[in-house]
């Protein structure tokens, strides 16, 4: 969690552009273990790719799976939304792409990192995971929130 | 919203057909704006598709985001199932093709289009995005439901 | 249902691997019929897929998404966990790749197979497909519960 998958025009970003978005995402997610945030890009031609029916070549289309963390308020979804589109800004609606972008929250418990259930928010594994930015094995009590 | 992706076999669809389901898929969604359609294909290799634990050259695999609209009612979702099928059987099942498909609905809340919130069902902004077919600045009222 | 898909790196495995995993994966949903399993590999580019903001050539990324049946306890999605692992393991941390998997549970009523609406869990019906290992014309009796 979370995860990014980022449909593009074919040419649209180059290796160095990739690597600055996934970045600018990752540092969306600053209270979470920095290899929680997985970006897969996806070149689609333009006859593969279609908005309203017509094929599109300056389209991006972002979805993303949020799992380790859901929304509490409606005001929070509101600050992410802004800040994504921010930061985004430069690589997108600056360049001419017109862009859209979902979120859906999946469930915690079905979830795991190299076999491991991830430990729960907050708690002292996942401090330790985030400072350490692995996944490593944690006793139970660590994995509980304070 | 909805944002369709399908996996297919190489070589099933020419580019023509592509875009001909594209605009089979887009016209279900009449009462949106056309461009919350989106539609991306994808060709898998026959060793990176497997159905039942087989390699299938002959499946076309199809998932489907709902963001725009959620069904209230079960007698809403057969109809749409069966409207689906009815548009895609010349390119599915009447070629030889099998084919499964399943829908998510996911947060109207978690969505943004050109950093845009989309404006709520049927408000005068969302008919105004229709009448345009492009997201456009709107004010609060406007994006409110009638 | 269940659909899979597998993000990995390049060459990372060969087509004997993936139907090999495929097949595993398939043996995990021995209660269904063998077709609802579908498994998509797709391979990425360093450049392309990115963990924690860095460009990832050891890491794979499965999102899963599960129609016909949901997880009704606790202990019964930390049995399908583990048995993923013990089932993968040989193909990914044996061989010093990093993975995440995470699942997503979807509508049972928004899903179609060959244009048919699957016949309920255990129904007359679905232990028929099950046996025949295809999705055919039901009453509508053979398809509710016992």
């Amino acid at each position: 969690m979370p995860l990014w998958k980022i449909y593009h025009p074919v040419g649209a970003f180059t290796p160095e552009d990739r690597q600055a978005i996934a970045e600018r995402i990752t540092s969306i997610y600053s209270a979470l273990p920095k290899f929680y945030v997985g970006v897969v890009f996806q070149a689609v031609d333009k006859d593969s790719f279609f908005i309203g029916g017509e094929p599109a070549d300056d389209f991006v289309r972002i979805w993303v799976d949020h799992i380790a963390r859901q929304f509490d308020d409606e005001a929070m979804k509101g600050r992410f939304l802004k800040a994504v589109g921010r930061l985004l800004a430069p690589y997108l609606g600056e360049r001419g792409l017109r862009w859209e972008m979902h979120v859906d929250e999946t469930p915690f418990s079905l979830w795991t990192i190299e076999g491991y259930r991830p430990p729960l928010p907050n708690s002292v594994a996942e401090v330790r995971w985030r400072s350490e930015n692995r996944a490593t094995a944690y006793a139970d009590g660590e994995g509980a929130q304070a």
